[in-house]
């Protein structure tokens, strides 16, 4: 079975977001999705949006502590992002799903996933790797490989990180999550470590598993979805018009 | 049959947004692409796509006329975008589909649909109408309805349109097209008038059909894909590591 964990928070794309990355989810066999709301409790939005979602799933939450919380003004890359969410996730899976055959992959709620890379990934023996497009500054970035192993990263940002690839670049086995609780996603490591925390702690890159045909293919990208200008909001509010708030989005 | 017509041109984010939006449509039963490239030719990026998609297509392609094409640095509200590419969908459906009892969408790549509104579209009359998520600087932007009927818009920019909905919030029946060759997008219309330069020539607002609840849900986001930075690209260039142009993105 496929886990995918998916931390996610209230922002104006967040339920368009949610609904194409189900629809995606859905051609998907063997399939549950761990959804974790960065929220001190689950959200009725949420709630709702997968109960009529058709997928198999569980719905978790936990707050991003304050302190590690982006400010409104501060560059996005100044702090980590979903960390807390996805280690729950693991906790989760530790404790209610140790006797599964099972593979973890983190899905952030706004990238693109080609189906195929889920079937490819239902197989990770330890821990499976391939490339990711458009992250890092670059078409793609991630492991090179050859006849089945690593053998060099593609990537700029860095280059001395031990993983230098992203969070939708690698799935583990459930088992390696089980049997090893140091292997948790680290909430100090510093800008661009956080795969490589939670990787280091399992493997050696010699013994990861290329996926991808051998890593030549982008199956998944680092997509992000543009922040709406809702500028006109405040000006129908003024008017005496505002937006319907009972018409969720 | 539902025919989606849909303006496409390359972009970095291009088959990360078709592979998610063929995803969606694979959910669609008796559904026909018209995949139109904003190209002098077919790509063979999206001729391979296509080919692999799963999915019942036509694959078409127009340039945008030079004239109207944006400049690099002006405003992207300068220059209506895709019009080239939906009209020629709609001359294809009108010569190849005429006896076809078919309803006409014009999906952008890059937007999200829920596919509960296409098994609502499919028994559109005339015209259907429904709001669309994250437009026109709103939450949501559209008709607002009563029983069956519009009775209203929710917008703020241009209020005076005939039609002030978005491109994605509404449906028409081919019939309509075939029968009336006036029923086009008009590529002199003003900013935000493409959409009321079709409907204007096929019908009053009082005869569209209201979907979506009588139009109190959100089925459709007018989400847009944030271009990403390529800027270690150059630095990998210089030095002689560049990304292996052989993986496509
Ligand atoms: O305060 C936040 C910001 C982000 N996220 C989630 O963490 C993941 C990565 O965030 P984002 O997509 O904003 O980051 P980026 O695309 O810049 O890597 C996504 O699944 C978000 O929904 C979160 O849970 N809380
Ligand atoms: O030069 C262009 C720009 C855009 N498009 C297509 O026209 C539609 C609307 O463009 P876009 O999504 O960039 O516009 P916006 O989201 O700003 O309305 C999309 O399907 C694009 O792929 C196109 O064919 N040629
Ligand atoms: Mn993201
Ligand atoms: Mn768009």
């Amino acid at each position: 079975i496929v886990y995918a964990v998916t931390p996610t928070y209230a922002r104006l794309t967040q339920k368009a977001d949610l609904t194409r990355l189900a629809q995606t989810f859905l051609h998907v066999r063997n399939f549950h999705w761990i959804l974790v709301e960065d929220s001190p409790v689950k959200t009725s939005l949420v709630t709702r949006f997968l109960a009529s979602s058709g997928l198999t799933y569980s719905h978790l939450a936990v707050p991003t502590p304050k302190e590690r919380k982006l400010g409104a003004n501060e560059p996005r890359w100044r702090k980590a992002r979903g960390v807390a969410q996805r280690n729950l996730g693991i906790n989760f899976l530790v404790q209610n799903k140790a006797n599964t055959k099972g593979v973890v992959y983190f899905a952030d709620d706004d990238n693109t996933y080609d189906v195929q890379i889920f079937d490819q990934m239902r197989f990770t023996r330890r821990v499976s790797v391939w490339p990711v497009g458009l992250t890092g500054g670059l078409r793609f970035e991630g492991p090179v490989c050859s006849h089945g192993k690593i053998v060099g990263w593609h990537t700029s940002w860095h280059p001395e990180r031990p993983f230098p690839l992203d969070m939708a670049g690698f799935a583990v086995n459930l088992a390696e999550l089980v049997n090893n609780s140091k292997a948790r996603i680290d909430p100090n490591a510093s800008r661009g470590y956080l795969e490589s925390s939670l990787l280091s702690s399992i493997l050696k890159k010699e013994d990861a598993e290329p996926l991808a045909n051998d890593c030549t293919k982008v199956l998944v990208w680092h997509t992000r979805t543009e922040h709406p200008k809702m500028t006109d909001e405040e000006r129908l509010l003024r008017l005496g018009k505002p937006s319907n708030p009972n018409i969720e989005i």
